[in-house]
């Protein structure tokens, strides 16, 4: 393959787990890079990034990893980012474009701002990937992750065009679908789609007694899933989006309190139109998305 | 086969949907009984039955059906229970068992007492085997559903043993395992592990726009899976169960409240306890439960 059909020459990764090493093993997979780099804070994590194939090479090194990379893909947890950003951007080579996968973006892209003052000649795109699962680290990882997702990408007016259209280009050779949002309504929107789900899912096997858990069928199961994340992570995301997820939640309480009050009352009239609502619109939802992806695999 | 090899001579089931046909169609796979007969309020919801091999016969006619079983399933709506009891009851033969499948028991249990009363030669046995799907009718019936699952007996105390054993046996030749349990405490659990999740999964669909639910990934449909539910199937379970459904939904507010707190307050080292833990309960819960049906295929 000619170096032209590479969209990037050197992505390094920094952070290959879940996020991190299923982007490297799909662009080795797919040729999308001349190489990919790896860089970890331990021994056995990027040993085990080297063996499920996230990484051509892989090194403790920051300074060693990034050095000669067109693109750095930021891909630790959010509350690594602060201490994380400031040797990326020492390291990185004029012209390189950096970019993160976190799951809050106003809160990340000022770290972004102020680790890259000084070096104009570097360029930031923060995008959210809207995948991943309830496990994590390097064992997680895996081919297809991104396929059929959607890509929210939060650009800044200065970034150029030509370093967002690669990294288009990137994300959806990795399967996604890019779609540009401002910081501040992807902040929101999460808080509403995932982040308090996730508290939620939290929530209702911390209200129940183990040995009661024992009694649910999959429903509870399937609704609690995300209650299996990284405690850690999750805290992080909160901590980097305490506005909005506080707000959501005041509105999820709110919504709970006029459920209950249909409910105490016996106004089943009502009751049975938000229900009927909700279930109509989670069917049309799942009926458009299935309809959206069988026609991008036709497409392609 | 000899008659001595069947649990039941003529199991009738009122009500062949999702549970009502599930449990017909392993009943005659399974040479359960001599006879699965049918019960229907429409005539495509028989014939349908009948095509999905859930009985053998089928009738609209309540009378007809009934006459002739040792045991009566009662698998409608429970809001349709009132109606379909008494002339269930007054067409049953002397000695015949009455069951239901019902999501919530006191009230149940209570309209099956009124129902019975002079009826001394019937006996009653409210059961909840714990499985179930988001789609309902007789289409979305299917073989092996109460695979290990959980089937809750709410036994009365005049119940004689032999019947509760014969039905014991039925369930279990389904797959389930069966547990005694008071209806009060029952309906106190699945208000917390069935019912309260329910409502948690349509406010949180009921919440997001349209749009914005457009963008969330695989979590978020699993979280909200059973909010594509049959609204009326669940306000007649909210109406059946109201005193328990309101407990646990304050019980859920007020935990909401605790997590809203620590996310306002940056309490994140309580928010990371209550997250792990939530977590380690349903990661132990999950192996626990793999462990037991794995012991339980074993053994069979």
């Amino acid at each position: 393959m000619s170096p032209s059909n590479f969209i990037f020459e050197q992505v390094t990764i920094v952070g290959t787990g879940l996020m991190g090493g299923s982007m490297g093993m799909d662009i080795r997979a797919r040729g999308l890079a001349r190489e990919v780099v790896g860089v970890g804070r331990r021994q056995i994590s990027i040993d085990r990034a080297l063996d499920a194939g996230a990484c051509d090479t892989a090194t403790l090194d920051t300074e060693e990893g990034v050095a000669g990379a067109d693109l750095v893909v930021l891909a630790t947890p959010i509350g690594a980012l602060p201490d994380v950003l400031p040797p990326v951007v020492e390291a990185a080579d004029p012209g390189c474009l950096l970019t993160d996968v976190a799951s809050s973006k106003r809160n990340v892209i000022e770290h972004a701002r102020a680790a890259m003052s000084g070096r104009d000649d570097l360029h930031y795109l923060s995008t959210h990937p809207m995948a991943g699962s309830e496990k994590t680290g390097p064992t997680a990882a895996r081919k297809g992750l991104f396929e059929d997702c959607i890509c929210i990408f939060t650009p800044l007016q200065k970034t150029p065009d030509q370093p967002v259209s690669r990294l288009r280009e990137l994300w959806e050779a990795l399967g996604a679908e890019v779609v540009d949002m401002a910081p501040d309504r992807h902040d929101r929107l999460v808080a509403r789609i995932s982040h308090v789900p996730h508290l939620v899912a939290a929530a209702l096997v911390e209200s129940s007694e183990r040995n009661d858990l024992w009694y649910a069928g999959g429903g509870l199961m399937d609704t609690t899933r995300v209650a299996s994340s990284d405690p850690e992570l999750w805290c992080d995301i909160y901590e980097s989006n305490r506005e909005e997820v506080c707000r959501a939640l005041d509105e999820h309480i709110s919504l709970m309190r006029r459920l209950r009050e249909m409910v105490d009352d016996g106004n089943f009239e009502d009751l049975h139109k938000l229900l009927d609502r909700a279930r109509r619109k989670r069917d049309e939802l799942m009926a458009e998305r299935a309809d959206f992806n069988r026609k991008r695999t036709e497409g392609c």
